[in-house]
């Protein structure tokens, strides 16, 4: 059991609290946030290992979706206390989108993949399971939000990729500070509202 | 031919009239209509054979692919007549969702997967159709419901795991049981009008 | 690099410049552009490999992520130029359609499907980046438009399937009309704004 599986693990519990949360307003039953909170914690890994023709993590080790349904569980029964932390959850989140997206990188890179396509992979792991928890409940999807969500993988996994091509840098070094890039730039969208600025943004209106 | 492969058609067939139904009130034109009675026929099982890795159903045995667009067709010419009987159709569909989960559970056990995965396996195959005909037709997802739907899945395919466990038990048998569960939890879920009680159920509301 | 390749970049980019058009009232920033038209240029064939079970088409080639990426930017910043002509934009989706679709069903061919696996191959190639898109978005999907979309691309298919059958015809000849008659009847269903006749039709109402 190393250490990147125990990382994994956690990241697994936190999309399932976050995908929990997300879906407590919508008048759903224990089941539905079960299923809600599974499928934001392994949503974005399966796709990822779909894409990547391995087998799919969950089904190989069923520890992930023990994981994901306690947390999920233990997350309906505590929500009059976790509620009045959602703020606190938001970092939690960037955790695991941090967590699961320099992971995917590695994953993508030992399996052969080009630079293009692990940071793509680094951002469907991060963002997949989310975006499908947002459809399952019916709410707009992260990508139409003008918060900062899938720009910090972007530059944390853009700046993993390079830093793993430079020679003599530990591999285990240019993830940890990948996956740093992510959670530090996302806790400080996070904290001080950080937006997109309006040149960089398509204005709303009729189309 | 042998049964099991006569109740998967059957599934799809009862799949394809419930997903035609459920899109009626859209506007469509027989081809959407065909598509989503299509993709609603097919979808569970085409995640499960994508997240098993096994050759997609229907890209190995066209029949399913016909009796879905006969089925369409036909649900598309006698609607009128069909729409008066739509409480009748519930159960038909409660049948189709039984007989989906519970053979998934047994094609999953047989690739090696252990008992969780098994189990998502057939909850997947058993409300995925389902979860793609809503999100493609601009509908509330099966989840978001406080109908049970994805619990008497949940509830038969565990027994039938249960069952399978236990020394001295026909895998067939097991497999019949477990289907009959759910077709008559869900049968029963309808006809009662049952939800889950508010105590296990999040209070809609602001978020 | 031979011909069919260069075909299924240039069909890349017009569905990249199509979906970020797709999403452009929606307030989204550069980056949530970018993916949803890369999503939009790549979804439909890589639900395709997936259910082929082949390597993804851009994991074994980053060419489409780089075309896909380019296209989106350069539609962000041309997008008040662009505007003034998405009627024209319908014509180029159109173009882009008929490429993905009709090589789609050479490559399912190629793999040894039958005729009507392969079409819905073509129809899932052809809508699916599109359907992605508009779940993305929060749009109405394609499927519940009246506009004639999925049936232009059944059409061109079916006769391509059908002259591939007939001895004597060069594959490439029969590709080739395959998507010349989606284009071509996709594009008159655009400018003659036509729609399937009301007897094809449900009825939009109450459900």
């Amino acid at each position: 059991m190393d250490v990147s599986y125990l990382i994994g693990l956690f990241a697994t519990v936190t999309f399932s609290v976050t995908g929990v949360l997300a879906a407590r307003a919508h008048n759903m039953d224990l089941v539905g946030i079960i299923v809600v909170g599974v499928v934001t914690a392994v949503g974005g890994g399966t796709i990822r290992d779909m894409i990547l023709a391995v087998p799919v993590f969950w089904v190989a080790d069923a520890n992930y979706l023990l994981a994901a349904v306690a947390a999920a569980v233990a997350t309906f029964l505590a929500r009059d206390r976790i509620q009045r932390r959602m703020q606190w959850l938001l970092y939690l989140d960037a955790l695991g989108v941090a967590m699961f997206a320099s992971l995917a990188v590695v994953k993508s890179l030992d399996l052969g993949l080009g630079a293009a396509p692990a940071l793509v992979m680094g951002v469907i792991t991060g963002i997949g399971g989310g975006i499908i928890r947002d459809l399952l409940t019916g709410r707009p999807t992260l990508i139409m939000s003008r918060d900062l969500y899938a720009t910090p993988i972007l530059f944390g996994v853009a700046v993993q990729l390079l830093l793993l091509r430079m020679p003599g840098v530990d591999p285990a070094l240019a993830t940890v500070i990948g996956g740093a890039l992510i959670f530090g730039s996302r806790s400080a969208a996070v904290f001080f509202h950080w937006q997109m600025p309006d040149i960089l943004t398509l204005p709303g209106g009729d189309s």
